[in-house]
């Protein structure tokens, strides 16, 4: 199978790099062309992007010229990566699906649009088929399919198996979220020193709104939205990377936390029966120690780290009917965004979806 | 008014600290003894305690005499507070209520105790009247009361006006909780840095438990317990002081997020009534900005610095019946623990319970 | 004595924040006026400052109105301190020196000037006489008095009496400075999280420069630098405030630790002799325990919080020559910044250089 | 070569659990037994050992039997690993060699032996030579080889290369040491959050002394210390792995900051040109980028994870004749501790005196 030509977009920041991370070796693909604001535009990767990922910036990327965002850029790019930030995503993003790209965006421009799909690979594989619609609908040679929030990936990622098994009625939801969530600059230090701030722009909002698409039946070439209500608030606390979520579930079945323990620790899909390179075996970890799962060690679980993610303290919740609680941790920037999008694109091109 | 004369067991650690400085210059109790293990008795109190506090160590404690933990070191003493360790506590508090001590405990053996008050004083004063059926019951010239745990405190201390005027049907809560709460050694460094831990022992049973009873009915000489249901989750975070909780409602009458806000900062109740000096002012502090409370400011909030707690973020619950969610954030050494048994002595004092 | 009207330029920040909660009572100074950037120019204090100080806000300067930061904004103060940043210090203070106020600066820009006293009260209030050569040689009716560098100021009241009683050749210094050295933006949170910077612009050449003219001494109005040698580290750690600093010193004269203890313990100068009131009782605390100073109890440590430094660990240095160690711990943004220039103010006053 | 087969003691702790993971997999050494106190002792591994690194803990351990810490435990292990703590290693070490085992152990209580090796074998391979010394000196079948203190071997891992190329005659060190140092429950998270601790036990001592054991020079089977002199302040981060050091170096023969690089840079020594297993390629490695080395990044460094050490911000010291200053960085449980034994055991190997 001949790699795929790709590209990634704001291929400098904290998402940007897990892109190049993850695809500089990538078995499917090939990176092409790396994309950045004006600033860096002209400089070579090592010089624009300040890496702080572990292991150090790989050698073959360090000379790449960074070019500027724009469709001249990434011309013979299969699929485009789109690390941008919302407002960028909004413009540049239907310009390059327009032009015959593929966009695997992580940008939450798109992601609420009837005809583009809000994509968990393990969740919603079938979701991939809006991408006719809207090439129909637009008249777009490409397409833009987007992933997720990262709280919401991890969250819903959980509750699949579950809403599977046992029917899922209403979730609450209560996050600790890591700093990383909000980009390299996005905490200052003398905010969240000693501290915890309570409050995440949006974020409420994307994890109770894309929880229902996602979930949704596709019927018609539409999404209608998942009879599961969800209320969540988010938080953040000073920890690197590692969303936590403490769960509470009414379920429209019985479970005891045995049952869902297994519901959880069994579940494959569609990712794991194609063997995507980025999928990972187990895709959800149950974890049995008292106090776990733990942000430090659940942050790289899985046999691609950072791709499972890990549960724990599963048990009956004594207030909801058919209720369980149970915490839920996982990577935010790897399952949570580049991963995520990186997946999306393994399907798509494994479902046919390039040709 | 003369002096009522105190003493403190468990005076070395972080609680027992914590009465010290409140008791030092208490305009109504005069601290006679301090106790501890036989590890420290003996020793001066400065040699015997690592003092952690800001200020510094009152001058005036420094010399004392630390007295091993029995009730000939309390002679004398009317009110004996306890910051014994739960399984010291069994032991020793009744013997010291038998003896005719009124034993203020911010240990959890005795709380539920169906003939012990588990009190915080805006909360339910009234209960104080079990006192008179304890000593009857149990033969004993003195008493226990006791307050709740530190996380209860703080979640109840917020749902009491909500619960006067709307009526709570159940709670959802989920912590996160300051390093404090766990005691000076509690919580390993290696355990915390850069992560989280989703469990703290028996908290959620005591959050979920006690709360039914401190907002219980007091009819005939028992509390029957309150018809809320509680569900919570607990969990630590790298946090110095401050336990911070987001908690999810459904109340009985419809309430919009401005009348629970006024319902919150208009909350006055008996020791504000009766000028009692541990009281704040005002109980509950409604932070209108949008990412607030923290635990950082939140954690010396009111005119009695911690003794207050604060509330933000007030917003409809787009699930539950009459849904509301909001963050409350409180001090859980001061208002949670050794400010709350100062408080009920206080209470005592002033209903005359003690003579 | 009639209070001084005096103004604040650059008073929403985290140094400004500070000068403002040190003047708001201020029984020699009224505070007359704040300006900050055009940004905040004309809202109330309150809604321009974003205050993350404990104790909250004061209440009487919330409805303040915020100036633009100009001559005319600060007409009618005789004292105008300055938390601007470097380059609009560099420009803005001369011409308010020229108009004739006296300018209190926390800014580097002028503290290497010949004609400028790079203060501490404590250790140079002599170099207080530059004022006149300044006045005359620039034609200006006010003039600019500085106080050094935050990491400057901890070490050198440090070293003063150890200066003054046995001399000093060299000194190595070895720094772990607070995040709030660098502003409230500076240092974000996903750099320091788990880390440590050692990297601090400039901090090295201050401190190595700036102690050389503030021990030197005053001769026909001009200062000679200090015949001591400095070389320092800088290093950012996880820390909100409280710069500490690890000292190797090699003395003229032998001095034990306990006679360097001593020196230090017993040290008051000229702001404890005048009794000024942001002169804290004893500037020079000895802790004697083996594992302190830390900076979370240094931090607001003297009968003035954060006027004092706290040094410990005076022990033997065995390479250098009548060698001595020690740590030194103080609060970088009140002895290090605006109460240190608040001090500067006090001084001028009392030695009738206002009139 | 057939594997020589190896045991650990102490495999429970924090650098027992890195011996496990570094030997687990090892192409010389097999892992035969493991040991841990008598509370550890009969559970297996998993359940005996709380694993918090980073992969998981390897399948193939996890059912192993953990074993009393005797003789009888690690009968047919040639190499004895030990991460015991000193009063234990005390006892048990003498006997193990004794008994004919090789001890290659990480607690300090025979490094300063006349005839017990205090190996880096980057530094100071020679010195293996004391061990036909020590076996019959003191009549014994095996053997005790050490390595240094953490702290200690970080620093003079980075001084070597500018020992031997332009002489040291002076060094001052100030550290900033990781959690991980003091042990898994050695500093607890109350004493070190938002602060940090200026003392750690007996560490400047170490530094100051085993240093110039290590390059000393070996002369007619003893160790004449190097002459050069070591001042050392030692103070706890906040920071999980990696110790920093600020060192200022005073030369013997003047060398510029691009000399000492390419001094450090270039240095390769024994273990490399043994291509021993866990040797890194370049021991050394030189940051250029100006605020660097940092704890987070530094960790990990080298082709052997956490093998090689970072250093940076290479300057000129303005005070010391042919001053240098320089910052280093490294991993105090891998490189510090556990890696280095493990080198010392492989250069045994490597150079026959396992024989």
């Amino acid at each position: 199978m001949a790699k795929t030509p790709v590209a990634v977009l704001g291929a400098t920041g904290m998402v940007g790099q897990r892109f190049v991370q993850l695809l500089v070796d990538h078995p499917w693909f090939e990176l092409k062309a790396l994309t950045a604001s004006k600033r860096s535009a002209g400089k070579r990767y090592e010089e624009a992007a300040k890496w702080f990922l572990r292991p150090p910036m790989p050698e073959e990327i360090k000379d790449t010229e960074v070019l500027p965002t724009s469709e001249k850029s990434v011309e013979g790019a299969d699929i485009v990566f789109s690390a941008l930030p919302t407002s960028t995503a909004k413009d540049v993003e239907p310009k390059m699906a327009e032009a015959g790209h593929l966009v695997a965006s992580n940008a939450s421009s798109y992601r609420m649009e009837p005809d583009v799909p809000l994509l968990i690979p393990e969740v919603n594989p079938d979701h991939l088929a809006l991408l006719d619609e809207q090439k129909d609908r637009r008249d777009w040679d490409g397409a833009i399919v987007t992933n997720p929030n990262c709280t919401t990936i991890i969250l819903v990622l959980a509750l699949k198996p579950l809403f599977d098994d046992f029917g899922i009625k209403r979730a609450f939801v209560s996050t600790m979220q890591a700093l990383s969530g909000a980009g390299y600059g996005g905490v200052k230090s003398m905010e969240i020193q000693d501290n915890l701030i309570p409050y995440i722009g949006k974020e409420e909002w994307k994890t109770e709104n894309e929880t229902l698409k996602i979930l949704g039946k596709l019927e018609d070439n539409k999404v209608s939205p998942a009879k599961i209500k969800v209320s969540s608030s988010c938080h953040r606390v000073p920890v690197l990377d590692g969303h936590t979520e403490a769960v509470f579930l009414e379920l429209e079945k019985k479970a005891n936390p045995k049952q869902a323990s297994k519901s959880l620790s069994d579940f494959v899909a569609r990712p794991q029966e194609l063997g995507m390179p980025t999928a990972p075996e187990q895709p959800i970890i149950v974890d049995e120690r008292n106090d776990r799962p733990q942000p430090r060690s659940a942050r790289f679980a899985g046999s691609i780290p950072g791709m499972a993610i890990v549960v724990g303290r599963i048990r009956k919740d004594p207030v909801l009917k058919n209720g369980l609680k149970f915490i839920v941790s996982g990577n935010n920037v790897i399952r949570g965004a580049a991963g995520a999008s990186v997946l999306n694109a393994e399907l798509i091109k494994s479902e046919g979806f390039l040709e």
